[in-house]
């Protein structure tokens, strides 16, 4: 009996590359198929293919992706002050300017829960003493607006910065560059889930009044500023992502703080105790000032394909690459597959916002996924599944962490520094844990959970690489 | 050419199974050798193989252990009170009684750090004013010891509790039971290690003067007592194994207690939060006290062959029984495989010592290693082996844990419940966690690593099994 004589008198053997729906018809009919996963490159993009085959054996650009990488893990990110955001960033008290998350947006354009942020923001300010006023003023062009990362800054969700908050001044130390973060409201109805009323305002005015103060007077206190990096190193020996889980890092720093917070008492100490003690996202702020210092260490360098942003304001998600300088690549923002709280579903929620994706920029978050297994339980999956992603992270990063280590993966580093060459190679997008907000302004948070970075980004960057100049940021 | 013929003309493949000496001659001669780590059931002993093989198919045994397991998982454990060990334990002040680490043994008998604990027991309870002293007065008769498991409670190392120690008290609800421990002397020179010396005693004052009355009043500023099991359970999945790491116990712990400990700043709390900011072991007494309680709950079930107690003296090891009531089944301490201090190695170290055991008695520690592959590092070794140690702990349980749960075993139970039929079956003797104290007394701790506890307590127990009645504890 032939080869060929066998095929044809019993049930075939199919492996099925690419679109999933072609494997159903043989199937039927009793044959084995195995589905393979499978994209083509640069999205199925002819001209960007051709582009993408020419660049990703470049030694030129290997080589400044290198060096990308190498300045984003020598950063060392000391917590070093809290200030006042029209302090360290002037142009927020001269301009009656507001930062938000993501790329940049104007009002008109910003979905719910940011609209929600601004005129929150424009309350706690007292610029505007009902909504209906913060709205107008809003709509007026009295207020500017602009993204945080334009000045070296990063918020969660919508992300809103005013003046009179007070900011996390994360700095490393070699090179004097600072990086900042606003303080994180704690869980329940926050301003950065787009939640409004006398309850969100008053914790603003409590977080600027007595928990920014007493934070301040205690880092003085300490003997020496606080080693952000180790702190996440630690978390992720203790199950933490640093995105989407940080119980861990939330109650190492607590401990670290809790001698000096009790010793100012006066200024707020203890209240900020008494709010520490059940905050378990107190130090996604800190791991986003610290990744964001991390990131801007690696922009800028002619030639290297490293993303070095990613953020959402909810509206579209978009990354900037360190060698096509400042330029933003977007997509329309993707939704999120996450767990929703009694009550709400997925038609409630707002597509991806935040800044908070810093984090995988600087390879936690959805990149470190493995240490923090039981953040895929949000949507029913594994510790097998959580292992998969951070190894499928792993072939789209230029290389991978010293200092962040995930025990599961035999303490390998965290992988870090997407290629967006590796990333429209492969068809993976990267993963992104995160909460979700609802689309009307004034809710809140309403679950969590998981999502991807759209391959449109990357197909952009790559379309407008080599012909955008680099430029040292 | 027959198979036997084959044999002949090629080099065999052979298995070998038991001593591994055997198959060292076949390999030189170009044998390829497996071998087979195999241990004849009942260590070898033929009349008790036959009991064993009697008892491993009993239904009334598996009926008995499944009761103890139930009984001992259901236990809650309440962080209560913190109380003056004489008061609680009235007999440490009526009889100048001195408890220790293990099972029972004589002064002349102890190892060189139990000596130092007593001595500076005698020293902190102001009965004796020099070591000398101290030393003549524990060797008159005019001071008892017994075993901390005697009295409800556990002390980890050397386990000296003296009378005016301040008490962990943590208690289970359902049935009002109590059990106690120590607190955590912290790292550098303790008096569990056996050092010696005025600042061990200054600390000692400290803990009784000034951390004890703070964290009592702490405690009593909290809403509800403290869930250990709870804490445990958290911890689990944040790395630590709660006997040798307890670092995430130990912050989440702390930051329950900064705010009222802050409040309570006149009689120590913020020296208390000085001192609790870097210990990483403050867990391990909380620790060691819920897992006294759930395997007391366990004891004394008739035809039950589950260990409810194992502890060591430093000279001996011992355990006991749920089926054969309060006897002990001893053998000689063995030593542990560790990472030794700088300056320190293997023939500085005193054998396995502590009441800290009782973890592992209660499914964490080296059952649990899974939860914290840090800890193999300490002895070379890799998570993969640390996943397998908690694979093979979990064939010599009756069950798994429900609520303390482990990551990368898929969030399955931690293994307890050793069930001593299972540990002569399989030849597979408990891994212990553990600190390695010095062997002299005054110096103290001088590393930490892994080691087991012998088969010959096992042995023992099944043969003394069905002769001494079981008695409800």
């Amino acid at each position: 009996m032939t080869v060929l004589g066998g095929l044809l008198e019993s049930a075939p053997d199919i492996v099925n590359v690419g679109v999933e729906s072609f494997a159903g018809p043989p199937a039927v009919h009793g044959a084995r198929v195995l589905s393979l996963d499978w994209r083509p490159p640069a999205d199925g993009d002819d001209g960007l293919g051709l582009k993408l085959a020419r660049l990703v054996a470049d030694p030129a650009i290997e080589e400044a992706n290198e060096w990308a990488l190498e300045r984003m893990l020598a950063v060392r990110a000391h917590w070093v002050d809290v200030a006042r955001a029209g302090d360290v960033l002037p142009a927020l008290d001269a301009e009656r300017l507001l930062l938000h998350a993501g790329p940049p947006i104007a009002w008109e354009d910003m979905c719910g829960p940011m609209r929600a942020g601004v005129v929150g923001a424009v309350h706690l300010e007292g610029w505007a003493s009902t909504p209906e006023a913060a709205e107008r003023m809003a709509g007026s062009g009295e207020i500017a607006f602009s993204p945080c990362h334009h000045h070296g800054a990063v918020g969660p969700m919508a992300g809103i910065i005013s003046p009179s908050m007070p900011l996390i001044v994360a700095q490393d130390p070699a090179s004097g560059r600072t990086a900042y973060s606003n303080l994180n409201e704690g869980a329940g109805r926050c301003l950065r889930y787009g939640a409004l009323g006398e309850d969100v305002i008053e914790r603003l005015r409590w977080i600027n009044e007595r928990l920014g103060p007493s934070l301040r007077a205690a880092l003085r206190g300490l003997e020496s500023p606080i080693d952000l990096k180790a702190i996440t190193a630690q978390a992720l020996q203790m199950g933490d992502e640093c995105h989407s889980r940080n119980v861990a890092a939330s109650a190492l720093l607590t401990r670290a703080l809790a001698p000096e917070l009790a010793r100012h008492a006066d200024i707020g100490g203890i209240e900020a105790l008494d709010f520490l003690r059940t905050n378990d996202y107190w130090f996604l702020n800190f791991s986003m000032a610290a990744s964001k210092l991390g990131t801007v260490a690696g922009h800028g360098i002619a030639g290297s394909t490293v993303v070095t942003t990613y953020a959402r304001n909810g509206v579209t998600v978009g990354i900037r690459v360190s060698g096509t300088g400042d330029r933003w690549f977007t997509a329309p923002a993707p939704m999120i597959d996450g767990l929703y709280f009694p009550g709400y579903g997925p038609e409630d929620g707002n597509p991806d916002i935040g800044d908070s994706a810093i984090a995988e920029t600087y390879g936690l978050g959805g990149f470190a996924l493995a240490a923090a297994p039981a953040i895929v339980g949000f949507v029913g999956g594994t510790t097998a599944e959580a292992i998969a992603t951070s190894e499928e992270m792993a072939t789209i990063t230029v290389g991978r962490h010293v200092e962040y280590q995930i025990p599961v993966l035999g303490f390998a580093g965290s992988p870090v520094g997407i290629d967006i060459r590796k990333v429209l190679d492969t068809g993976l997008e990267p993963v992104i844990t995160t909460g979700i907000a609802h689309r009307e302004p004034g809710i809140g948070q309403i679950g969590a959970g998981l999502t991807r970075a759209p391959m449109a980004c990357f197909a952009g960057a790559l379309e407008a690489f080599d012909v955008v100049p680099a430029k040292i940021a």
